[in-house]
């Protein structure tokens, strides 16, 4: 971020909806009364692990890439990614019929970059962290005139992921809490920013990793603080630092932010496996994670944003032996 | 069965719907831009994967359950199964306050096994077949005086399944076909009745598994026939003799029924996964399998329902192997 962007605001998010209608899923809100008598909770799923791509970064990026004008588009796109974000930056250019190049850091998952490539992606592999990636990302955009996409912190990105939590709000009625998974923080930012306005009395909290904890770093310094080494199977969410745009709102928006550790991760996609059914990415298990860590939501109505699906099938393959473990199986 | 059941007809569907409303969940039609480019057709998967108990199972289940009056159901029911007609009566028992026993063949997968257990059913290993397993299930509810819930032919299971119809009609606007997975034919019988009543001009299309192709075998010999031997990686759609009622509706209203081959529905798992970005089980990737196998489609609306989620995780790591091989990964 060279300039400053405004903040988005509620607004932002009501036209990225309208942007994202009849290309992005509305996906659904899953109940399960296992897990809610396990919990001991009114546990409600939001299911972004179905969104086009298999996360939530399809609305933000698809908003963004949507935003720029036709000689912008033509030129292309880069962005820089674990993964998730640069499928959806693939997806998002096929489907304006335009280019991507993706700058995903050393050591990023194989089967994600051949996702990427089968969407029609140009994977660039470069630096040794989310940082080093969005660095190359920014130059490949000057030298090749490509609009820099950034994973979360722009305005259009917060917004269109902001428009998870208007669909939240139109699926279920009267939640106490919204659980969000956060990394760079444009999912947490922009779920928080609308039930800011439109319901502020339900809590939002914030879960990251244990070893990728720069947002509540940042909250405990009054400004945006990076994490020395990011150390989380939860690649998604391996993020050294978290936006200028995204801590704002989330200062301004989030009732708390809470760390798991890579345990509880993997756990909680044990659990989805095995009792909703369902594949979820470590990322995406955050909410889960937390909720199966503390009695904070005992006889709530809470939501978890359950964010990505894109879990390597070794690791899930562990998560399921982890929580048969847990379930006494 | 021992008595001639009547046909179910789409009025008994509607009150099924009556009975499923607010349990079972109204499952997602998702659609893939990049499937679409593929297939050259434009598909609707309708996402039974994300059915309580991972199948479309636990509608007919649930609606037979809900059909005992209370002595019945306070004697507890019997079902036999392979895994996921069992996870849906043990689910469906406990959510109406009774017992379930489910009677599984020799080598059913110890993971379906320990799903029902964990939702509170007992699993009861008996018989070399789903023949065996069902003349089993049979005795315990002689001698137990358990209620006998058939997994395919009763007719509140076979009303049950078929509010997938009901749904798919109300999500999707004119359809050109519909392809259906089919094992012993309930959900087959139950969506090819609503269609046939309600939207006739809708091909209905069922897929049985080659080494598995009872009902095939019956529609070319105008009565029910058995296979010799079940051979496929398909557990659910493994079922040696399709049913009496459910052979009656498919004869009546069903246009075809074709055949794939193991490695086709292996493969499609692997699509599921690495394009859909989600996990679908060998017998709810069926429709699909034909889909990649034929263009007889192209150009066409058509729906395939995704019916069940639950692979086992080995299968699923062979799976994603073998369509990155097709996809060039």
């Amino acid at each position: 971020m060279t300039t400053l962007e405004r903040l988005p605001t509620v607004e932002d998010v009501r036209e990225a909806s309208a942007v994202l209608a009849g290309v992005a899923r509305m996906t659904p809100v899953l109940r399960d009364p296992l897990l809610d008598e396990l919990l001991g909770a009114d546990v409600f799923v939001k299911s972004e692990f179905l969104q086009l791509g298999g996360a939530f970064k399809f609305r933000g990026i698809f908003n963004k890439v949507s935003s720029l004008d036709q000689d912008d588009l033509e030129r292309g796109i880069v962005i820089a990614s674990s993964g998730n974000a640069g499928l959806a930056a693939a997806l998002a250019a096929r489907l304006r019929g335009t280019s991507s190049v993706v700058v995903m850091p050393e050591g990023s998952r194989p089967d994600k970059q051949a996702a990427i490539q089968t969407a029609g992606g140009t994977v660039l592999i470069s630096g040794d962290s989310s940082d080093a990636a969005l660095e190359r990302a920014q130059l490949v955009a000057e030298h090749e005139g490509r609009a820099f996409i950034h994973p979360f912190d722009q305005l259009e990105v917060i917004a269109g992921q902001g428009t998870v939590a208007l669909e939240l709000i139109e699926q279920v009625a009267d939640l106490d809490a919204v659980v969000v998974p956060a990394g760079g923080g444009g999912l947490l930012a922009g779920v928080a920013l609308v039930f800011s306005a439109l319901r502020p009395d339900v809590q939002i909290v914030g879960v990251e990793p244990e070893g990728a904890n720069s947002i509540q770093r940042s909250l405990a310094n009054g400004r945006v603080t990076p994490v020395e080494v990011v150390s989380t199977v939860a690649e998604g969410l391996g993020v050294r630092r978290c936006g200028s745009l995204t801590f704002e709102l989330i200062k301004a928006n989030v009732d708390r932010v809470e760390t798991v550790s890579d345990d509880a991760l993997i756990t909680a996609c044990g659990f989805f496996w095995n009792m909703l059914h369902v594949a979820v990415e470590p990322s995406g298990a955050a909410g889960l994670a937390l909720l199966l860590s503390t009695d904070d939501f005992s006889g709530k109505r809470v939501a978890v944003v359950a964010s990505g699906a894109n879990i390597a099938i070794e690791r899930l393959a562990e998560a399921v032996t982890a929580s048969s473990l847990v379930l006494g199986r």
